[in-house]
């Protein structure tokens, strides 16, 4: 006898960047252009904009590999930055940073993952380096 | 028809650093000033303590950003070093180091954060750069 | 009254390495050698293999902390590569990374964390440093 939920298939994504690309300038979210898995499909792979089904709590976890000194990244709800996670170095190009924060969401906001500065962004497909994900853990 | 859990209002937090301040020197918490949110009331933003509500599983995430080429930190139990994530360069001043770790945690135990180095901490009110979370996964 | 689920002693464990080894060359998984918990008993800690006792959605953590400018490593399912984290300074020797990310697993498929590189990787008895943990958070 199991006392897991079963619930997960209803929201909870986990995409990733599958080649390298230029840091979108200024404002602008991160689009990560794989899926590994979408339930509900509720996250959109060609505007990176993940939208929230149910209000309640949420892993949110994501990752970015950049190749020209720096890897910061915030998230943003609404357009507006609600966690910043910082990493750059001058002294050597390759950088990465990571993000994991339990957020409480209301359905229908917008999530994204912006870098917030120029360069390039490392992206694969051998393996998931630069990730976003989201986890839904309770709802409201 | 949802399956997810719906109890997590009785426990769980997120807190984050408001301002810039001095790390406390030797073994000593710091004090996530703001709370995002703090379901139950276990966190006390004055002392920067967590009080375990129930016996469970518990995910703990914490970030540190220091201006002092340091951004280590410690999770600490009733006042031992359960977890230590390293982060320092001599080169750069700027250091962020953050921890994402699944605890098994009983009801009354203290959780803090401790840097266990000299130097400034970042804080802001824009977004949440230096944090600490708790989220109760399961009950014992 | 509770809401929290009760099931995680079916599955779940955290590791750490408790002193300092020369990371595996080539494709091999560290072995972290002490169980902080081990519900179900799904991992080994002589071969550093979790064996998923059910599918599902499980969080995954790993910290690797090395000594020789490289901390990077790869979270490996059936020994192919799904994650990589990337953490290398060539300036300064001490370095660490962590993963923090929600994978869906099979029943039986086995989980590794693979350094990828050579030089020696920190262990410890005061505290966790290099660790690797997994949780079930949902069932299939």
């Amino acid at each position: 006898m199991f006392y897991f939920s079963t619930g997960y298939r209803s929201a909870g994504f986990l995409a990733y960047l599958s080649s390298q690309i230029e840091a979108p300038s200024g404002w602008a979210p991160l689009v990560f252009d794989k899926e590994e898995y979408d339930y509900g499909n509720n996250y959109n792979n060609r505007t990176g904009v993940y939208t929230v089904p149910y209000s309640g709590l949420y892993l949110i976890h994501a990752r970015v590999y950049g190749w020209d000194n720096k890897a910061h990244h915030y998230i943003r709800v609404d357009g507006e930055s609600v966690t910043y996670t910082y990493k750059s170095d001058p002294d050597y190009n390759s950088q990465a940073g990571s993000t994991s924060v339990v957020l409480h969401l209301l359905a229908g906001q917008k999530v994204t993952v912006d870098p917030g500065f120029s360069g390039t962004i490392d992206g694969r497909t051998g393996w998931m380096g630069t990730t976003f994900g989201a986890t839904l853990l309770y709802v409201d």
